[in-house]
Formats: structure tokens, sequence, C-alpha cells
């Protein structure tokens, strides 16, 4: 698993790298990646992506590359590029686990070590770890809207780049999803991998029945595509071929375009009135938890929704709006009071009890029932148990009853 | 520069692929990417992302870890893992250039080569192209707007992990940005890298006033952020410091919330009634084409834009609506009829002339002055020259005049 390059960050953690060294500023600062606001209608994120973050922290070494780069550059001097060659992320992690519901106020990431090494990951830790939360809290709302019907997520192509497809395909899994078309996250992750055919399929073979008979002569249980001309021509070609090749032959159609609802009603009819109640209803074509939400109150008779765009690149959410806040440094608390984007001091803990969530000092329970969300991930650079679950573990814990909560704010943050 | 791995697939295109083979349906195909509908108040598309494409193409191979975990699904027999083995992408390429203006409905990319090589480099085509043409089209707007004033990029941290940040640096740069704060860009792709200060070197400091002087005494023509406590002051401690420094010692100050117009008068009117009149301003904080247009309307007087979240993941438009299907197969057109996602057949090409584009059939020009878009890129699964061109060239021709333009489709498509 490839993490960033050493290289990956903003030339400004480097200028001020530098600035710390040179002054001697390398006293411990706490760090703190917290989502400002939740996209509109969001109830609660599910924070994922920190394995990765973990691991490029572990393994942040800057290469003879990344320092011959460095050197061919006007702002840095030989005494940094010294320091940086010998430079190991030395500095402890607190964060809640993957798939822990979080709200905004509440540390995704909790970095502390000595003020360089906290400045230099900025923009790895913001990278790694709000992409995945996104993509993880965006599957949730689907997965809740489809209320008990499998969501599979086939959204690689329309994701940001290779990368990005994959740690969605992780990050929906993680909420629930039940499988990927990515061949590349099945490996990866151990992701479940499913997929059907595509137009090109039919298109290629020109006559729909013989596109599906290749296909269901070849694969057990196939999923058949059914709208390339005419859909409920499509149908009726399916239940040929199903009826042909007997039980178990055809396992679902797919419906990607139309109205899903009315189309659907008339495939279960037809394939209920041919003697096929087996053969499953899979929908796609653009679907967000809003369209899965009217479709499965309407009652269409859909078992199983495939979503891509939506998910990968939620049209409502481009990103999460979030920040990684330097909160405390050499032991006092520090805050920045810019207009409309002012930042809390203290290093935290999150004290979650039955009904509310306290954001408060980092230290002692506010009472005995407060469970504290953030735990020890790294320490002296090195991931603890905490920092390495398996990912069945992580979507079990994402599987809890999600939805809004009352956060409350310490006063005594704010200074 | 890394390309997606082989299992960077959907699994459809794999077991379609199997079929095909089976089939001896390995005849020639023409596969087209081309892009529906422009976002909402877009005008064109810059086209982007072509080298990696081709790069993924020319060197894609199944190594034996990608074989062995295909093998453990069920869906694969020996026979088809033994032709993966020695899978080469064989085919043609034809593109317009990177950088070249481009709208929906004129191909992106055009694969003509056995159909199980076209088919299973679909995932890749779309994810390699669609996400650096999206982002150089929204970064267009963003200089568009800007006429004539710098704008630079520093979306790293919000981008889609570290593949889609450094690809959107790319973007940014062929669309006209003048650098990056990416190292990784600057190191991969030789964009000029550019930075400021985070607001954690002023709070770490706490003094702002020691603050600026610790950076300015390092750098020369420093860039100072004034907002951290409060604006006016802050503008007040950049002057103090490039006063004590000397001319050139400050090269700008930048302007990160409040309300950017009325923060950069003040400065301004201080900074040149204490002649210093060449301590430009920088703007940042969320900006857009929107909001750029608006400054620069109301005589802002802003020197340099920096742009992040809205150009690296843009909420207007979180994704291209795109699509690559088949258009011919063995020599005959193909075309799908799904409600309202019909697709065109024939293997095109773009015929531009001086007041518009024809989308015609591939061959002879349809008059004297039409140039044609698609170049061959690829013949026989080699890069040709035009598929290898510098940043500097390709970000030459997308500074041309920019804007809308009647696209017309050759009737005899549409049989």
């Amino acid at each position: 698993m490839n993490t960033p390059s050493a290289l990956f960050v903003d030339l400004y953690e480097l200028t001020m790298a530098q600035v710390y060294y040179d002054r001697g500023m390398t006293g411990d600062a706490v760090f703190e990646l917290t989502v400002r606001e939740l996209p509109k209608n969001w109830d609660y994120l599910i924070a994922a992506g920190l394995e990765r973050a973990l691991m490029f922290l572990e393994t942040l070494r800057f290469s003879d590359e990344d320092l011959a780069h460095l050197q061919s550059l006007p702002q840095f001097d030989r005494r940094f590029i010294d320091q940086l060659r010998e430079f190991r992320f030395s500095g402890e992690v607190w964060a809640p686990p993957e798939g822990t519901i979080v709200y905004p106020g509440e540390p995704l990431i909790q970095v502390m070590a000595p003020l360089p090494e906290a400045q230099i990951v900025e923009t790895a830790m913001i990278n790694q770890i709000a992409y995945p939360t996104l993509v993880a809290s965006k599957a949730a709302r689907a997965v809740d809207a489809a209320a008990g019907r499998p969501v599979i997520e086939f959204g690689g192509r329309r994701a940001h780049g290779s990368e990005a497809a994959i740690e969605a395909s992780r990050a929906t899994y993680i909420a629930g999803f039940e499988a990927t078309s990515s061949v590349e996250a099945g490996r990866r992750y151990g992701i479940p991998t499913t997929g059907t055919m595509a137009h090109s399929f039919i298109l290629a073979e020109d006559d729909e029945a013989s596109a599906f008979e290749a296909f269901v002569s070849r694969y057990p249980a196939t999923t058949l595509l059914v709208d390339t001309f005419d859909t409920a021509t499509g149908v009726n070609n399916a239940i040929k071929i199903a009826k042909k090749y007997g039980q178990g032959s055809v396992g679902a159609i797919r419906l990607d375009s139309g109205d899903l609802r009315a189309e659907a009603w008339q495939a279960r009819i037809k394939l209920d009135t041919t003697g096929l109640p087996d053969v499953r209803i899979v929908a796609s074509g653009g679907l967000d938890e809003y369209q899965i939400a009217g479709l499965v109150e309407a009652n269409a008779p859909i078992d199983v929704y495939a979503c891509g765009t939506s998910i990968v690149a939620p049209p409502d959410a481009s990103t999460l709006d979030s920040a990684y806040k330097i909160v405390e440094y050499d032991g006092r608390p520090v805050a920045k009071r810019s207009p409309g984007k002012p930042s809390i001091g203290h290093r935290k803990q999150v004290w979650r009890a039955d009904d509310h969530d306290l954001v408060g000092r980092f230290g002692e329970p506010p009472s005995a029932d407060a469970e504290a969300l953030l735990r020890p991930m790294m320490v002296s650079g090195q991931r603890t148990t905490h920092g390495q679950e398996t990912l069945e573990l992580i979507r079990r814990r994402a599987g809890v009853a999600r939805g809004p909560r009352r956060v409350l704010i310490d006063p005594s943050l704010i200074d």
C-alpha cells in the first residue's frame, strides 16, 4: 500500500519548519483536525482514513531524491536538509477509531509532536482523512436510505484518480455497502467484488438475446443489463434465457435508466408471472440517498441499489469543511480569532454519554458513564494495536444506529 | 510516475473480456470518451489527463500478483489468466492534445483496439482523464475571472487523496495558474512552487510581530499572513517589519478571511501611505471564479488570487458527466438507445472551423479550413511524439481565447 511521498507537503510547511528548527521551536505542539460544519441535511460523520494517515506517519522519510529536490529550491539551507535526512515522526496520535460516528468540532485526529513534525504532516493528514470520512459518511446515508436492502459501489471511474477510487471503495464498505466493482479495492482490502455487464457488451454482439446467452452460459447467477435498446424487450429476453438455462442461471436483471420504479414493477410482475420470483432487480443510474429513499418509500420492488458518482464524488459535498489547527504549543493553549473562522484552543477529548457528546479537556472523564472517543493510535511514532484494526471490525463499529446528537462544548475551553 | 495497477478495473470488464476471448470476439472496436453535458454556466472544457492515460496503456501488464488474485476469484479460468499474462495494449489512440479547448460530444479520447483490450481499459481511461479535465476547465474559469492577475493553487489538502492533489496542480498549471504550493507537484511536473505561512506559525510564536520578523529575517520577499488575530493590527505589524528590514523584505501580505475587498483597500491605503507601494496583496479563503470576478469588478486592490477547494474539488461540479462508449465494432457503427442516455455510433473526428466545430465522421475534412482536433497519440500500443509533449507547450495551447462555440453534429452519424 503506497502512501504519499515525503514531498506531499505544501511548501510553507517546510519553510515554517526550517524557521522552527532555526529558532529552537521544537517544543511539543498539539494539532487537531476537525470538521467545522456538516453538509446540508447531514446528521453525522463516520470517521475513516486513519489507517493510511498512520502508515504515512510511521513510514515518513525524506529520501535522497526528495532532499536533492529540496536543495534545488531557493528556500532551504544545508543544515535543514540534514535535519530532514534524519527526520522521523516521533509523536503521539490520538483519534476516534475508524468507523466511529463523529460530529463537527470533534477531532478526527489529534497529533502531538515537536512543532516542526506536527506542522510538516499537515497536508497529508487532512488529505488522507477528510476524503475517506466524506465518502463513508455519504455512503452511510445511502445505506440508511436503503433500509436493509443491499447497496453496492461501482464509482471507480468517477472518483478523482485511482487512489481516490480505491479508498472510496474501502470507505463505502466501512459504511455498510456490501460489495464493490473495483478489483484492486477487492485485492487490497478484501472487499467482496461484484459486477454485471456493460452496454458495450450487448452492442458488440448487436443481438441482445445472444449477448445475454453468452454471459449466462459462462457465469452462474448472472446479472443481465436490460435497458440497452428497450427495457421491456430486454426483460423479455432475460426471461427467455432464464427459462432456457434453468433456475439460478440468471441471478438478477439491472435497470440503469428511465423511471426506475415503473420499470421495476413491470419487470417484477413479468418475472413473477413467468415463474421467476427469485430473479432479483438491481437498480443503478446516478442514484443518491434521496432517490433511494424515494424508491424505498414508493415501495419499488428493487432488491439491490448500485451507487457510483453520488457517493465517491458527492455533488452535495465535494469536500468536508475541515481544518488542522494548532491548539497547544509548549503547554499553553492557542487559538486564532480570524473573522468567521476562529479556532478553539486546548488539547481535547470527546466524552460520549448516552444522550450527548461533550467536547472537553483531555484528562479525567466528566462523569462515570462518559466514554472517551479519542484513543491512543500511535506512541513515539509507532502504531499501537488500536491503530491496526481489521476492516471487518471497523465496519461493525460503523453499523450502529446513526443519527444526530447533541454536542456540547466545555465552556472552559474558550478562554 | 506511478500509473494505476492492471487490477484498477471494474470486475465486469474482465468478465466481459473473458467471454470476448472465449467467443473469438477480438475484432477491432472503437470506444470514445465524451462529456455529455457541461456544468451550469460553463462554456467550454480544457482537455487534460491524457499523458497518464497513455502511460497507463503503454505500460499495462498483469503481474504475477495480479494474476494470482484473479485466480482466487470464482469467475476466471486458467485460459483467460494465461491470456492476461500475455496481455499488451496493442491499439491506436486518437485524442485532442492536452490543453485543447473542447466541448460536449467531442471525444476526449478515442481508443481503437481489439474489443477485449479496449474494454478492459474503460475504468482507467475515464478515471484518469475526467478529473484532470474537470480541474483544468474549472481553473481556466478562475484565470478568466482574474483578468490578467496571477492565480495560484494551494488545494492539495482538499483534493481526494494525494494522486488527485498532484494531478490537480498539473491541471491548474495547464489552465494558466502561475504556481502551486505542492512540493511534489513541483518536483514531478516542474511547476513553480510558492507558499506563505500558516496561522499555526503565528500562534506558536504567540506574538504576531515576532513571528513576522522570524520569517522576514529568513526569507526574502516573504508573504505575511495578517488575519490571525486582527487584520488591521496584522497589517500594521507587517508594515513595521517591512520598514525595519527594508525594500524587498516583505513581498506581500495575505488576507484569508473577512470582507476581502474592504480589507484589501484598507491595507492598500496603509501600505501606499507608508511608502510601501510594492508590497502586494494576496487574497485567499474559499475563493472561486465568481468571487474573483466580483472582486475584480469591484476594483479590489488584490494582486494575486490563491484558490484551493473550489478548483480541486469544484462544489458546482464534483465530476464531469462523461461516458466511454463503444461506437464501432468490427467495422459497423453501434449505438445504445437507453432512455435519456443514448450514444452516437461511428468513429468520429472533430473538425474545427473558424466559427464552429463539426463532430463528423473520421476521414476527409468537410472543408479546406477545418482543422482535425483528434490526433494520433498512440500507434500499436506505443506513444507517438504527439503523445509526449512538454507541460509548457500544453499550457500555451490552453492559453487561447476561451469561450462558447457552436458545435454541429453531422446528421449522417445518426442512422
